[in-house]
């Protein structure tokens, strides 16, 4: 257990890259550029670049195929498929959000206009079910089941997040439900689908589930902490950008139903009209601190990193394979991934 | 034959909007609310109403399980899903072509915002899939592959669509590809998927895939003619929106690749910059008359026709079944659907 995710990553990459880059190449070209663009392949123009982002889903989904005790190559499809949905899911998400960066780079809708990102988005969704449901065999169908009803729920997380933008009274609950559907589903369903794909009893199925549904807890709550406290240069989106779309994050409904004063301050500041400042978004950043909110999304990221471990030891799968998936979730839950 | 479509219609609807209804109420709440507004069955605050559509794909893939020799209730599920497919892409369709009316009502992005309608497409996507995945029967994975491929299809269209509004150069036969993905892929599965989902002999699913073909490419060539000569009083669409999109519809580039007058004033009005008057509108359409455009679509429209008329005559199937196919052709490609 090196705390790096380097070698699992490449395996994955090398196994299902050239998979899920034949599918998007099945795409019309112009949809395929915009595609290839927006998974980090090529530039504005077409031409080849390499920016891609961490390939979490794709690397969970081969790391779950090998829990199986099945070669990595078995779980390439799955993996595929599971990381083209996040990547519809990213492009739909960045116009919705109008989010104008993303690893470092604009977004997609930014450079080709929101009606090319919109059916690009729509493309690699499609994409994804026509992988799986063209191999056919039984573990494809399972995987397919498992990735439509993960999807779903994403589809619920997001619609769940932009109502909250609108809304003062968000509670905990059903903030944490919010992010299980919009983040924990996608990863629960990355952490099954190579098992499922292979047609693994079902207690592995289950087990490789539950672990990635806390992983994805875990990796929500790290990722709204870097969202506030995190360096732009290493997230690769703009500072404060979560608090200035008022979005209620799992720190900031912490902090808001706190019932304490830094709690009730940052709730007559996040209901004003009109833009925030650069001056009301640090005073956001340190009442959410001062409320508790940030201490509060740590202590329940440990939780649910423990929780994870907790499955991942109780579940019987090769060493490696164990020993791998185990340092993901550090990796992915450390300050600056 | 009595060229109407009544009882067609309410036998489809009968056994298949129960399916697709109780598909949707699964949807988040918020979303559910959006979809249900776009397929006429609420208004705005969720009251109900009615005012649908046709139901055109959904009666299609009901009678396509009958021409099996199938009840109608077993094609339900497959007509709901492609059903909702064709939901899916009107949603995203309407945000991406700026339409602001549809069925004599303001369209789901008008009321809901653009974000909703997104979520609210992406969703009646994954729901199709989730219905025929849900069923899991070998019948059932192969409506959804069907289902999938004619998605990529559509998909593909439209991006040409698209495309096309900024191109001078566009060619008839691009054009009708365009309108052969765009419109026919769905159509074409449609008039297969419930003879699929019911396993039927593949002959009978490959004649009744290329009845489909035909049949669409008549609907869209009447539908482009009834977008420019058409009563909006009727088609519920404002007058001339192909025209103002300069949408490169078949009748359109039939004139402008003409190489008569007509064709080419139409081409310098349609390459002029800024937005097109009425006058321009109206003398836009009447060149496209001029030029032989209008003509020629309803030539080639009757020709689709009779070509879906020969291959529905030679495949074997109820005769009732046949006679009620005939009459959904002959009405969708008359002068008012």
């Amino acid at each position: 257990m090196t705390g790096d995710m380097s070698d699992s990553v490449q395996t994955a990459r090398q196994v299902a890259e050239p998979v899920l880059r034949e599918a998007v190449a099945r795409l019309d070209p112009l949809t395929a550029r915009v595609a290839g663009y927006h998974l980090g392949w090529n530039d504005a123009e077409g031409r080849p670049v390499r920016t891609g982002g961490k390939s979490l889903r794709l690397t969970l989904a081969v790391l779950s195929a090998r829990a199986a005790g099945a070669d990595a190559r078995r779980g390439a499809t799955a993996a595929a498929a599971v990381e083209l949905v996040h990547a519809f899911s990213l492009l739909h998400d960045d116009i919705m959000d109008d989010d104008r960066t993303r690893r470092h780079r604009p977004t997609a809708w930014v450079v080709f206009g929101r009606s090319a990102a919109i059916l690009a988005g729509d493309a690699l969704l499609v994409l994804a079910m026509d992988l799986l449901l063209g191999h056919g065999t039984r573990g494809a169908v399972g995987a397919a089941r498992c990735l439509s009803a993960a999807t779903q729920r994403l589809i619920a997380g997001q619609a769940a997040d932009l109502d909250f933008e609108h809304r003062q009274d968000v509670g905990v609950e059903e903030c944490r439900q919010m992010a299980a559907d919009k983040t924990g589903a996608l990863l629960s369903c990355a952490c099954a689908i190579g098992a499922l794909s292979v047609e693994a009893p079902q207690p592995l199925v289950t087990a490789l589930a539950a672990y990635g549904a806390e992983l994805g807890m875990a990796f929500q709550l790290s990722d709204d902490l870097l969202g506030i406290w995190g360096d732009p240069r290493t997230t690769g989106k703009p500072a404060l950008s979560d608090l200035r779309a008022r979005k209620k994050t799992l720190p900031a409904v912490a902090a808001l139903t706190s019932d304490t004063v830094a709690g009730r301050r940052l709730a007559e500041l996040l209901a004003s009209s009109g833009p925030l400042s650069e001056a009301d978004l640090h005073e956001a950043a340190q009442l959410i601190d001062q409320a508790g909110g940030r201490a509060w999304a740590e202590k329940q990221a440990q939780h649910h990193l423990d929780a994870s471990e907790r499955i991942l030891g109780g579940t019987p799968m090769p060493a490696d394979v164990r020993a791998e998936f185990s340092d993901i979730a550090r990796f992915i839950t450390s300050r600056d991934h």
